[in-house]
């Protein structure tokens, strides 16, 4: 099937959606845990141009006995080695079917970049980003939990129970990451700015997600959490698109601040001061902090 | 002047004060600080009988030139050299003529022990406890700010606007500790506990202060800051009374937990979550942190 075929067949959406890697973050755990050392940025809201993949789904008629997805693309394991299964991760029916889901073919009004997945890729928004599957070859409907590798074990997986740092965990006792947790981004300043203290003023201003949630607050502070601001925040531009915060700034006197930013979902869960250790490194919504020199 | 004296010619009160060390919790400072190690425990609330402090200088006169006390007391310097000068503090005025301030000769109903400042010493609340000077002798009036040494450079003092950890302060920009920062102990369970997961419940307690202010809610966390539960806060006995608090806490399952405990005052000030850096670890409220496991 083409493109010019999905689009025959099927009504074309145009949706801001919000994508972040299961591991952003994770260089920040102690103990270290293992895969890309993420710092803050492995997120991103872009505008995806495609067709709803609940659209499809349906349109091909799913049986009564549908579970779960399952995703296959053209890429390779990670190693190159042909003979070790690439990648496939899935996610249960009631979440493919979100009219918020994607099979896409423009990213930004513009035919998807290769390293970005052309010519058609998933975008599940607002879970781990490898549900979002680049180079979609093929969608598989299984009548059972997905259980292709990067599905079991510790992949995309955290313990169902609050461990201590380092723990050694059960290998049962690991349940597969769903909606990402709330999380927001001082996008400026950057960390380390200097302004003058004849006018130590700051439009500070950053983006907010919580996954399947909405987000309902973003304080910030200058005093490190002794006292709050509110922000403006934006509504999203629709359903999965990360949402605009930004507030003015005064800093009291000359002096080294660190601005910390903390979001606040429909769901009461507010971003926590420390990690909640998991020995992949999964999860990590700490505050984001920018350090801002007023001299 | 005697205790007999005392009591014969001013009234005697039975009061429950708070006195906390300045350097309180100085051994999680990083760049670490020097003085005594404090972790959590230079903290303390006793019932102490005396005389009032602003009753003995309104009895003696005070001239409308008085600014500042210096207190003096049996003690050596802290090296013993009898050349060198022993500790010498002071409040200002108005902080002295507080009614809740006493020249105390009993701790918890019993003579004051020798160690504590017998036979009679300063319990001046909500300040730094070196305010509260042991083994009184004399008490002058001075008629500008005390300068003796531990009123001056960096003593008892922090910087005057926030500093960078570890940051290089130049010596005119120090200024002096005055009322102690809102914070808040818990004294039950001691971390690291273990409690049954068939009964995970606990009964959370402690105390919290906030130097000259009132403490308005104590907020408890066993995920890490996302959400907070109320506890239930007692009002002090009388003023500069630390505040009791408790709370029923059951945990929603098995696994390693952290509870933490953040008092806010009637200014609006909460706990902070890290440490606002000082060169002499000084004012440190973090939040007090015990771990739980539910096994």
């Amino acid at each position: 099937m083409t493109i010019d075929d999905l689009k025959k067949d099927f009504e074309v959406v145009r949706l801001q959606l919000q994508l972040e890697c299961g591991g952003n973050g994770r260089s920040f755990f102690d103990p270290k845990a293992r895969g890309n050392q993420w710092t803050v940025g492995a997120v991103a809201s872009s505008e995806w141009t495609g067709v709803r993949l609940a659209d499809v789904l349906n349109a091909v008629g799913l049986k009564d006995s549908a579970v779960y997805t399952a995703h296959y693309g053209a890429d390779t394991h990670l190693s190159g080695d042909p003979k070790k299964p690439p990648i496939s991760r899935g996610v249960p029916i009631e979440k493919a079917l979100d009219p918020n889901n994607l099979i896409a073919f423009e990213q930004n009004g513009a035919p998807i970049h290769p390293m970005n997945g052309a010519p058609l890729r998933l975008v599940i928004p607002g879970w781990p980003g490898s549900c979002s599957h680049k180079w979609l070859q093929r969608i598989r409907i299984r009548d059972q939990v997905h259980d292709d590798p990067k599905m079991t074990g510790k992949a995309y997986r955290v313990p169902d129970y609050p461990v201590a740092p380092g723990e050694k965990i059960p290998k049962d006792a690991f349940k597969i990451i769903e909606s990402m947790p709330v999380k927001s981004l001082i996008t400026y300043p950057k960390s380390s700015i200097e302004i003058p203290a004849a006018e130590p003023v700051l439009q500070v201003r950053g983006h907010a997600w919580a996954g399947d949630n909405q987000v309902t607050a973003v304080d910030l502070s200058i005093d490190f959490g002794a006292t709050w601001i509110k922000t403006d925040l934006r509504a999203p531009s629709n359903p999965y698109a990360w949402q605009h915060f930004a507030a003015e700034i005064k800093f009291p006197m000359q002096g080294y601040y660190e601005v910390w930013a903390r979001a606040t979902d429909d769901h009461g869960q507010m971003q926590p001061f420390a990690i909640a250790w998991n020995p992949k490194g999964y999860l990590n919504n700490s505050m984001h902090r920018v350090v801002v020199r007023v001299a």
